[in-house]
């Protein structure tokens, strides 16, 4: 393996590593009014909109595990997160700063590795990054980030408004992620002693994908925005369908009935699934990381939603007094709870 | 001593803990649309106003030590921390987002008065707090902040605007959080192995308030603001006024003049540098966390500047070829480095 030139930190200084990491990130949206570089971003909303906020934290040991994930996948990953929770609001973003802690074991190469990710991601998804912070940490790569957006204020479309009869719809497949994330664990574990390690992902390369470097779904709210679409509540799913469906039903005051066979599993997650003796509707119900959208649209909406292609429809809005249930195929209800395996009734 | 209950964190389960905490952080400001429990913060700036966006992270072993910090004060700093990067555009901070990373060392009851310390500084701030992220963190309790404001496009103040003969303002007294942060690691070094340490505080006490609970300094703005006055440029004084000041002649592209005998150092600092064989000097220079404004203002706003009563003007700027110095009361100029202990020329 070729040997790689290793800075450490400390010769370029907290000011000189903050020049070089943003260097060439170059503003582009309308409303960013001032960039990096100052003590706060200004970002000005086309008049009468409103400007949405959110922030995430992913810690070294907790969110990601640096003996397998790239530093390029995990930038990449981290503007997915922040930027997925704007997504779920029914907007589009538009900035994102980061904060970031790193441990003096990370040289500047590596730091410059996490920084073409986040780069990547931006110019791909329209994203300008607008500032951040860069300071020693004692324990571990720590990076903030918080995400920027704006949409008129009656498109913004939050948890809390799913009524009676909504169809409960979702994007993608899920479960990928959780398998993806199983999957490097397995190897982990197998290679732990093994000089030159050659991990084996033949055939699973869709499943880590998943897990390290998750697309955002951008494509759903601008699908959405064409159809004329304003899903009645929305969220983004990072901790399992059976979390994040809980959640829309505690804010919008419902129950919900969702349909085992209705939800959409991957192949890939299906045969690992098998392979480890997992089960691949617990992946897809309590797995979380899927970073794909749950959303509810009127009933009357079925067949557009339908038309847009990208999405399936899993279930609809029931009473508040009748709970959150899986149907399954045989006609059994169970009970979902927020985390854990959903008990039978 | 009275033994405190302690709830594990476990016992509450994510959800149930951050319920908790948010638990009567009522929104106020007009400007929030929508606040905390959804996938990100509403913000409607008032019609033709800008955004201000700015995050910091605390850490804990880099920017506090638990075993002085009281977790109560370190909430009410990490409020000043956030919210005196909006101060230093020249607008209010309004919104304020928390995420937080918290060992298992931790009880429920320690992160309540972290908690409380974030809400009292919110309250008397006229700060909301409107979202945010709780997880586990394998190493020692990390606080990622996120604040914003809104301003008129106008009177948003950069580092960048610095002209040439304006004069060089601060708020406050220099030095004294540096010193109160001293006094506490001497503390903690001479009682370390001592039983029932009772550290020897008296006399410092308004040092210890400024490392501990520094306030923000939102009236120096509003007082900018009655007398009409948009400084050309200005910056929050986080790292020191010598690594501060150059960011604002490096943005400005100018150089700048400081009188040393007109920095001003509390009293306190001067006796506790003494006691402790250090230049106050230094600290003022170097020491950081003032959490004080510096900015400048056109010398035709003299006098109107020191009518404000709170305000010390204590240099000019200069052209860039010039350099950034500072000059003793007997004459001689010594050049200002962003850090480190200025060198004699």
């Amino acid at each position: 393996m070729e040997k790689k030139r290793r800075t450490e930190i400390a010769e370029l200084g907290e000011f000189g590593l903050i020049d070089l990491l943003t260097k060439g990130f170059d503003p582009a949206d309308a409303s960013t009014l001032r960039a990096a570089g100052d003590d706060a971003a200004v970002v000005m909303p086309p008049s009468g909109e409103a400007v949405l906020c959110s922030t995430d934290a992913l810690l070294e040991g907790i969110d990601f595990d640096l003996t397998y994930f790239p530093l390029r996948h995990l930038g990449y990953k981290a503007v997915t997160v922040a930027a997925s929770d704007i997504l779920a609001m029914n907007a589009l973003p538009s900035q994102l700063m980061v904060s970031l802690g790193v441990s003096s074991k990370l040289s500047v190469e590596a730091l410059q590795e996490l920084y073409e990710g986040i780069a990547f991601a931006c110019r791909e998804q329209g994203i300008d990054l607008v500032g951040g912070d860069t300071k020693a940490s004692m324990t571990g790569l720590v990076l903030g980030l918080t995400a920027l957006g704006h949409a008129p204020k009656e498109k913004v479309v939050s948890r809390g408004g799913a009524q009676q009869n909504d169809l409960i719809c979702i994007s993608g497949n899920l479960g990928a992620a959780y398998m993806g994330l199983r999957l490097l664990e397995r190897e982990k574990r197998v290679l732990a002693d093994v000089k030159d390690p050659e991990p084996k992902f033949a055939g699973y390369e869709y499943l880590l994908e998943k897990y390290l470097k998750p697309r955002l779904r951008k494509d759903i709210v601008e699908a959405l925005a064409e159809e004329g679409i304003v899903p009645t509540s929305m969220i983004d799913l990072s901790d399992g369908l059976s979390s994040d469906l809980m959640q829309i039903c505690k804010a919008s005051k419902c129950g919900a009935r969702i349909y085992l066979d209705r939800i959409p599993i991957a192949r890939q997650t299906y045969a690992l699934a098998e392979e480890l003796n997992a089960d691949p509707v617990v992946a897809a119900l309590n797995g979380g990381e899927d970073h794909e959208l749950l959303f509810t649209v009127p009933l009357a909406l079925q067949e557009q939603v339908m038309r847009m292609g990208c999405v399936d429809v899993i279930g609809h809005i029931t009473p508040e007094s009748t709970g959150v249930y899986l149907v399954t195929p045989d006609g059994a209800d169970i009970r979902l709870k927020a985390q854990g395996f959903p008990e039978k009734e």
